[in-house]
């Protein structure tokens, strides 16, 4: 089967922006055509990728099933993502197997899906910096405990550098092709140092629950600034200050900054009484809390994410697709996406000049048009 | 009197690093010939310039006599410093009008010297960030006392932007010429900006002594990293830790940032007990703090701050340039010093490789010779 995208202005994460048409075939990008337009009608970019996303529209990781891990898909097509990693709270070992199983099966049943597998957010973080986090579930991480844990479409697990057993299960994971990100950490300047050496490069929510900067102990933040660490961020301007978002793609540049949205089931839901991992969420004004006031996850859509970090730092569409898809396929190692690139999967997104998304494409199909 | 120093490797903070001759005649350069050379003697740059210090060698702005400020002077040519502004720390009225009186005489009466004129390091400054500063002369600031304070060779001046009379007073100062540097503030991030925008972008020893970053109020600190501020910074390693140091140079450019020592009169001397401004402070191993563990001032001298930031920055001679001298000439207006180039006035100072201080002219004149 094949489709053309025609009169759009392409853009691409590494050769940037530039006019033509797009020719699709079999799933992938059969051809890029360039060609000067004296005006173009859409905005092409690679499809979305969400690595931190705890549901939405009533649809929790924790409790899904796979009826619904499919409407959620559908769901995220509408804001352009076509792929994304469902991700758990700190729970026990049942319900982290329970969870995985039906990611792994809802993957294996599928030729063509945006779930690329699952994001463990904890448990074994430091209850110091548990935001969210059910402390009751979160402990130290163990070699045994990882063979019953991990899979291979485990991607991504946020663990605390600080927490037990961090070194120990670091080489089992790093063979799994699970990537380690810090995160819920009050780890110094050193610690993050340390696991930053040890080739683990990737920082979760930034600079939410982690260790404040201070001019003698630089902390998680001071090291995310200082070291060459890839960051996930909260583009919803209530986690960070606009201006905060700002100084990030200032001091660190696009290249290193990863959206996310962090979104909770309430996310599209109007306000109410909600519930993560086993917390009481209240969410008012589309602002999700505990009731010690404690940001609770997000009911930021990744649509207006892209927005939010466009407005606030006046990036160019090439950065742009940096942010939202290339730099988290490049992290995570997911090869073929995040490009518009011959040979690459034909997961892209169409948007109008105000980045509004127009029509969403998975595999070369159409799975959302406005 | 004419005087040629031969065979150095010349570093002008605009045009870069260069090897060759420079011709001194009647206390100015005279001119300066390139020459390619295979090897150099020595370093040259233009004497060091420091902004913020409050006494050294027994020797305290608040207390000293003219001839103590004339061996405070002396002292300074062996760190290479050829300007400097005496800082008083905050003060009633009277004392005030004492040391400014005598700065102004002193320079007065000499027709060549190091001493610039005068740093007013509060009153105006916030209780809750007073640091070393002595809680009972801290006030507000009001046009009245402006009248009786202010002399045409009190260049710079120490507030908060959030103590009353400080937009009141604002144009007053600048009407002086009075370069304003924001600095022991508990301004947030707004404050800041406000103050910025009107006109006042500089702080007193960044991030010492203000409001600490968050990323949802991103404070002074923040502001010091986002705006465009210049900033003051204390690189004696005990202040602030050496990536630190690090961060604002990679953030902010070595164009934004100001060397001081912030010394007091223990400063050379051995460990033991002192007085500053009134406060008991304590030096243990070179370190200077009150009895509640604050840092007071430093014992820094400035040719190990140009060392340190070289150290611990790795920037190049030219930025090394900038943050010791060229800057701060800049920053607070003072023509004719601060760069290595034809009509500037020949305050030079001489270096060996390792950076250690060999001579050091004033006017053209060897003011020091190690």
């Amino acid at each position: 089967m094949k489709m053309r995208i025609e009169n759009v202005l392409i853009v691409d994460p590494v050769k940037g922006e530039f006019t033509g048409d797009v020719l699709l075939e079999s799933g992938k990008i059969k051809s890029i055509s360039p060609r000067e337009l004296k005006k173009y009608d859409a905005i092409l970019m690679p499809g979305f990728v969400d690595p931190h996303t705890h549901g939405c529209a009533g649809i929790d990781t924790m409790k899904m099933s796979k009826e619904e891990l499919g409407k959620w898909e559908n769901f995220l097509y509408s804001q352009g993502v076509t792929a994304f990693l469902p991700t758990t709270v700190s729970a026990n070992e049942k319900d982290m197997i329970h969870v995985s199983t039906l990611v792994g099966e809802y993957i294996k049943e599928r030729t063509s899906t945006s779930v690329y597998g699952i994001h463990y957010e904890g448990p074994y973080i430091n209850v110091g910096k548990k935001g969210a986090q059910n402390q009751k579930t979160i402990r130290n991480a163990t070699a045994k405990e990882m063979e019953n844990v991990l899979y291979p479409h485990v991607r991504l697990i946020t663990m605390a550098p600080e927490v037990g057993g961090f070194y120990d299960v670091l080489p089992r994971l790093k063979e799994n092709g699970t990537v380690i990100s810090l995160g819920h950490t009050d780890a110094n300047f050193l610690d993050m140092k340390r696991a930053f050496l040890n080739g683990v490069d990737r920082i979760t929510h930034f600079p939410n629950a982690i260790k404040s900067l201070h001019h003698r102990e630089l902390g998680g933040v001071g090291a995310g600034f200082y070291l060459d660490f890839n960051v996930e961020m909260i583009v919803d301007g209530v986690h960070l200050a606009p201006e905060f978002v700002d100084m990030v793609y200032r001091t660190k540049g696009a290249g290193k900054i990863m959206l996310i949205t962090d979104s909770i089931e309430a996310a599209v839901l109007k306000d109410g009484k909600y519930d993560l991992g086993g917390l009481k969420v209240s969410v008012k004004d589309g602002k999700a809390t505990l009731s010690n006031g404690s940001l609770a996850g997000s009911t930021l859509l990744f649509g207006q994410a892209v927005k939010n970090f466009k407005r606030f730092t006046n990036c160019s569409l090439k950065e742009l697709s940096r942010v939202s898809s290339y730099n988290t396929a490049i992290n995570l190692k997911i090869k073929n996406i995040g490009r518009i690139k011959e040979g690459y999967k034909a997961n892209l997104v169409l948007l109008d000049k105000e980045l509004n998304v127009s029509k969403t494409y998975l595999s070369g199909e159409i799975v959302y048009e406005r």
